[in-house]
This record gives structure tokens, C-alpha cells and sequence, in this order.
């Protein structure tokens, strides 16, 4: 029988135990920084009606064509989300009586169907957190301080940039761009890392922009220094909207104690339309990787949009890419480990019942313990247990066990000794 | 504007911070005592290759029907997996040089577009674990007790069912029911429990058995008496196949430590087709709830066949309903988790700023702290730490904290005592 057909899907990925247990390690960083900023979890369904999906105030055309649709037995069209924010919106929306502010983690499975390049799945999970019902920058220095934070856990060196798209649309009215151009002058501005300036310019009069205008726009961009530095000469530029952003982007700074890692960019711009504020996006420092690791920023519009109400819900929120994270770390890491079996058992000349009392006071100390279970001879077994990257062998004996002993094998040295089982245990709960 | 369609899809759920934890806190059993045993995580996609789906040695023509179909952009056909035991073998299949045992646990979400009834979901979680490589009832026994473990740890009370197919077939042989007869029969058998006798005969009857040996069967069906006394009256009765069986469910009950939860019950058929030898199913005790809320068993061949190779791949498994056991515990449970923050910190007349210094502090010592971001007043503030369910709040006044000391509101007592920013941590700490 041929099995050609048995294949992944195309942006798909299978996670073994060893690239499983670096997901989980990181997935439970990520959840331990959020609960301690007092955030609580929830979960929302990966399958939702398409016309939640579609929505005008979700995400957009573009993310539209990448939605994966379906229906059910009831010719009910449904769609895979493509991210957390909508079903947040729409589960705000479903539940009126929800206390405010709303402070919701979620991490889970999205989906796009879309081109596949490195680094891009089309199923891969998002890790987002967001606050619901602040206006206060504090709210934004905490989206800054929860990155450091679960950056910091993580041992990767990053920088944090941040903007704000007051201040932004400031600098394109003090730049001379009008605001109906803003959006599509924004969508250009977000490649100015990648194209270099004079690409910029160039798009940005392809797009009907003067040659003043762009090259006005450029210099504002451009301008030298830290970051107060930079805000205080915007500053003498701009005004009205732009003001505005300076002393949010101010009273957000003032709020962080760890500022070294954070920069503000005025050509940080964030593609989505729906930001209103502050945006940021966290970066690995000495790193090919270029892209953004995770990224966010304050929206107060979408919700109250979406959920069709005159309420205000103002609303920032970060969003951590697992997948590029763990890519990172399974690069960098220098010991992966490949289980978390501790201890394997092996029964030399003795009925596997025997052998099997042992597992169980291992397992009742805590300690996760394999056990062969197919008779094999002690050179197989010590094979196995070496692929596998459990630690320790212990060979249990019918002489050696009668007197309460078993011999535990150090895998990495290779050393053996004859320990009592209390020794053992011991041992293996420290290591 | 309207907002009707901002409907979940028919099927699925949300869950908010109180059903959330109670989900990560199973979530968080299971996998313990999944590692505990030795296994290791294992994560494939939710979304698979239809064809992997639809395969002959798959979950068969009546899940087929139940699966969500969809298409990517290049025109290839997806469906969302409707177990996770298709996902693995099509991963074993497509890993040829994975080492055996293959001990592997796997948490997640599957998809069945099927008739919704009470506890019954489109989307809904499966907690597999299964051991591939191994023939011994060993591993068949290690699957029990991984349930009683389980169990014992969530605090439910439970009865394991269990019995073995091939004893069955001898049961079937020997009340004279042909063997292209076993599979239909079999589907009827699993109704007993539900149906009663009279009908289930009724139905065999119906089915072209003879009433003779509908009522044989009955008979050999109803054997009273303990595990061991009920087989060995069925000893007597069967040869060959049953012969085998027996010997089977005997290896697996004495490599038992605690029996007194394992019922055998020899109408234990479990409805697929692919079970060749143990099967078991857990229910609760002394509840309404009648369905199993864990099941497994053993499948020898289905690997083999899926890989389409001549080698062996015998293998034990058994899963686990979240979303029955969520169910459960959610009945039952007399105080629920709200949330996972243990203070939050309330600003008297003081700059949020200095308030936030406060916050700081206590998350550096690992206290999950949430603050007053929008300037409510106290009665406001409590109100809203009250209905969280955080326990503690924290109140931080100007001259209070120049002493640097915070009074303390022990939420549920409604004690309030000025404390030291140190007696305040290791009070929390504690909490």
C-alpha cells in the first residue's frame, strides 16, 4: 500500500516532545507575566461565524481573503479566526454585563491562508494580552513592561519601539500630506526600515504626494537623538493631534522605570488601521531575525465599533508571536531538553511486576519514571533511554532490590553506583 | 447599529477567567500525570490533509460525515481533525525513524459537525495518551492506572470498566453468533447498559440471530460475582480466542496495586471498529452523569495498516473528555477560582505613579498585583475587587506609604490592618 497521501497540510507543523516541551516552557512564561499584571485567561472558540469574521470592523479585506471558510451541517458559514482580537470584540459584544476594565490573556491556534515564506505558518499561534476600559497611559506602560518583563524571562536581548499615531498623523499634517492620504502615506512609512528613504519618496510621490511633502516628511523622520530628545524637537514642529501624541508618548516613557530598551521611531506605524495611539513593536537586538517578535498598540475605537454602541471601550493590547519565539529559542538554546522522564527502569532478570514496585514509588515521589515494558536486554534498553535524553537508568536486580537497592545510571557520565531506594529517590527528585 | 449576528458558532463556547482556570487546572493534572508515567508531549495541527482524514483504517464513513471540510488557496482539501489519534498515526507515518516505545501524550481541540445535545460539542477537547511498541498487558495496566491517578488526584469517584475484545469474540463464538455477525452485534451489545435485555435481544433478533443464542448471550452477559469469579465461569464456557482474551484480562488486572474501582464487565464493547484487545471506559460514580468520561483500548493493527508497512506497531491508549470532566467539576466544586490576582492595589489621594511603584514591588516577589488605572474612588474600586474574586486589596496613601507601610483588606473577613510594604508581601505571599 502506498502512502503518498499521508502528508502535513501546507503551513502546517508537528511539534515533538522536544520542540512541544520549548513551546510549553515559553507558553507558560508568557502566561505567568501576564497573570502577575493581574490578567485573567480566556478561551474562545477557533471556529466563528463568518460574519463575525467579516465584519467591517474587524479585520479587514486583506485578512479576509487569507480567512478559511466552512460551513456547517446547517449551512451556517463559519470561518477559523485569522486572530484573538475579533472573538474578544465579539465575545464583549455577546456578554453586556462584563465588569470593566477587562484585563483578558489568550493564547491560542490562528489562521491564515496565505503565501507561505520562512518563518510564515498558516497555523501558528498568537499570544495576546489587553486591558479594555483604560484611558490612561499607565495602561500602555504596562503593555511595555509586560515585554520587557517576558523578555527579560526569556534571556533575549530586545528593543521595545514605540510611537504614537497622533503624533504621527501631526508629523503627516506638519509634513503637508493631506489626511485622506494618511492611511495609504502610513502603509508606506511601515517600509521604510526595509526600502530605505529614497524608495520611500519615491513610492510616496508615485502615490501623489509632492516631492516637498515627501522630502519634508522624510527629515521629520530622520531627526537625531534619545528619546526625549527627539520628542522635544518634534515638538517645536507640530501641532494640535501632534502635541497630543508627544505627551502621550511623554506620560507613557515617564510611567516605564526600564527605559533602556525602549525607542521611540517616529516611522513606526503599525499597518492595521484600527490603532488609535500608542504602537509598539518589540524587536531582537544582534539578530538576523528582522521581523517583529511582538507587537501591539492602543485601539479605543474597534470595540465600541464592533459591539455597535455609543460606549466608549478604550483598549490597548500587545500580542506575542510563539511561533517566532520559539523559532529563536530553538536556535539559540544551548540544551534542549528532550523529555521531562526523569528516571527509566530496567528489570534485569526479574519479572516486570518486580521491577514495576519500583516505578510506582518513583512516580509516588513525584518523580516521572518510564519503564521498559518489552523485555528487552540492558544494552538496547540503555540505548533507548540515551536517545530518549532521560537522565538516569535505574537496573533493578532481584539480588540488589531484596535488599533494597537499585543501581542508578548517571547517563551523561556514565557512572553507576548502588544506592539504597531512598538514596535514589533523593537523587533523582534533586536532579 | 444591530449587531445579531454577533453570535457564537452553533457548538462551540467561550470560556471566561472562572471556566478558564478550571480548564488549565485539569489540563494541568492530566499532563502530570501523563509525564509522570513517562509520556511526552506530542502537538499536530488542527487543521489535516482530508485525505489523511478520509483514509480506510481513519475513524471510518460515520465521523467522516461529522468532519468540517475546507479547501486552502491552492485548491488542496483540509478538514479539521475529529480525534487526535488519526494525527498521530499520520505522524508515526511520516516519522519512520521515530524510536519505539513511542510514548506520547497529546492535548487539544477536535471538531464534529454533529447533532448537538446536552454535554455534546462541535468543538471540543481531547486529553489522549497512548503507547505505541509495546504487546504487553503491562501497558494496558499502566493505562488504568493512569486513569486512577487522574481521578484520584481531580477527587472524582469513579468506576473503570473494563473487558477484551478478543474475550468477547470468544463470548460471541460461544453463543453460537457467527463471526461476519460480530461487528453488528457488538454495536448492539454497547446499547445494554441503555436498553435494557428484552430490547437488546429484541434488536439481535431483529438482526438475524437466532433468539436461542440472543438469550445465550444474555446469559453469559449477566455472570455475577467479583473479577476474577466472572472469569473464571466464562473460562469454562469459551475456547481459543476467549481463551486468549481471558488470559489478557487477567495479566492486566494482576499488574493492578489498587482494584477495587476495575469492574470487569464483559458487555463492555466499545463502539469501534479497531479495538483488538483491552478496552475500558470510566465513569462516575453516584452521579447522573451516565456517560464515560474517559475511554480507551487497544489497537494493534490500526497503526500498521495506516502506515501501510508490514512492521508492527501494537498500541495501547486512553482519552479523556475535558469538557465532561469540566462539566463535573464545575457542579461540584464548592469555592470557584476567579481569577489567579492576589491584590490589587487601590491609590488614596496619591499620583498613580508612586501607586505603581507599589505594584512593582510586589510583582518583583512573585504577587500576581492588579492596580487602579482609571482614578475611582475606594467604595468604587472595592466594589469592583469584591466581584473579581481578588482576594486582597491593597490600599496605598500618601502619608501611609512616606512610613512605608499600606493598609491591608482582607477581602473575605473585610479586615483591614495598616502593615509594613514587607508584612504585606509575605502575607500575600502566603495567600
Amino acid at each position: 500500500m502506498s502512502n503518498a497521501k499521508l502528508e502535513r497540510a501546507r503551513g502546517t507543523r508537528d511539534f515533538a516532545a522536544e520542540g512541544a516541551l520549548l513551546r510549553q516552557q515559553i507558553v507558560s512564561t508568557l502566561r505567568s507575566v501576564f497573570e502577575l499584571y493581574g490578567y485573567n485567561p480566556l478561551e474562545t472558540p477557533i471556529v466563528e461565524r463568518f460574519d463575525t469574521l467579516a465584519s467591517k470592523y474587524a479585520g479587514g479585506e486583506e485578512i479576509l481573503k487569507e480567512t478559511f471558510r466552512l460551513t456547517d451541517q446547517g449551512g451556517r458559514e463559519l470561518g477559523l479566526r485569522y486572530d484573538l482580537t475579533v472573538p474578544m470584540c465579539r465575545f464583549i459584544a455577546t456578554n453586556p454585563n462584563l465588569k470593566m476594565p477587562f484585563k483578558r490573556y489568550q493564547l491560542g491556534e490562528v489562521f491564515r491562508d496565505g503565501p507561505l515564506k520562512t518563518g510564515r505558518y498558516r497555523e501558528f499561534m498568537q499570544c495576546d494580552v489587553d486591558v479594555v476600559g483604560v484611558k490612561s497611559m499607565a495602561a500602555d506602560a504596562e503593555m511595555v513592561e509586560i515585554a520587557q518583563d517576558v523578555f527579560r524571562k526569556l534571556q533575549l536581548s530586545v528593543i521595545i519601539k514605540v510611537n504614537n499615531r497622533k503624533l504621527l498623523n501631526g508629523i503627516l499634517a506638519a509634513a503637508g500630506i493631506k489626511s485622506e492620504k494618511a492611511e495609504t502615506t502610513i502603509l508606506t512609512l511601515d517600509k521604510l526600515e526595509k526600502l530605505g528613504q529614497a524608495a520611500v519618496e519615491k513610492e510616496l510621490e508615485g502615490k501623489g504626494t509632492s516631492a516637498a511633502a515627501a522630502k519634508k516628511l522624510m527629515l521629520l523622520m530622520a531627526l537625531k537623538g534619545g528619546n526625549s530628545e527627539k520628542l522635544q524637537k518634534l515638538g517645536k514642529e507640530l501641532g494640535g493631534e501632534g502635541k497630543e501624541g508627544i505627551a502621550e508618548l511623554r506620560q507613557m516613557l515617564e510611567s516605564l522605570e526600564e527605559k533602556g530598551n525602549v525607542e521611540f521611531d517616529p516611522s513606526l506605524a503599525r499597518g492595521l488601521a484600527y490603532y488609535t495611539g500608542s504602537v509598539f513593536e518589540v524587536f531582537l537586538k544582534n539578530s538576523e531575525i528582522k521581523s517583529a517578535i511582538a507587537a501591539g498598540g492602543r485601539y479605543d475605537k474597534m470595540i465600541g465599533n464592533f459591539v455597535g454602541s455609543e460606549r466608549e471601550y478604550p483598549a490597548v493590547g500587545i500580542s506575542f508571536g510563539l511561533d517566532i519565539i520559539d523559532d529563536v529559542l530553538g536556535m539559540t538554546a544551548k540544551e534542549k531538553k528532550k523529555t521531562t522522564t526523569a528516571a527509566y527502569i530496567i528489570p534485569i532478570k526479574i519479572a516486570a511486576a518486580e521491577a514495576s514496585k519500583v516505578a510506582k514509588q518513583l512516580r509516588q515521589k513525584g518523580i516521572s519514571t518510564d519503564i521498559d515494558m518489552n523485555g528487552r536486554d540492558v544494552k538496547r534498553n540503555l540505548e533507548y533511554v540515551a536517545a530518549s535524553g532521560i537522565p538516569y537508568a535505574v537496573l533493578v536486580g532481584g539480588k540488589e532490590l531484596r535488599e533494597n537497592r537499585i543501581t542508578l545510571r548517571n547517563m551523561k557520565t556514565g557512572k553507576e553506583e548502588s544506592v539504597t531506594l531512598a538514596e535514589a529517590t533523593a537523587a533523582l527528585q534533586k536532579a
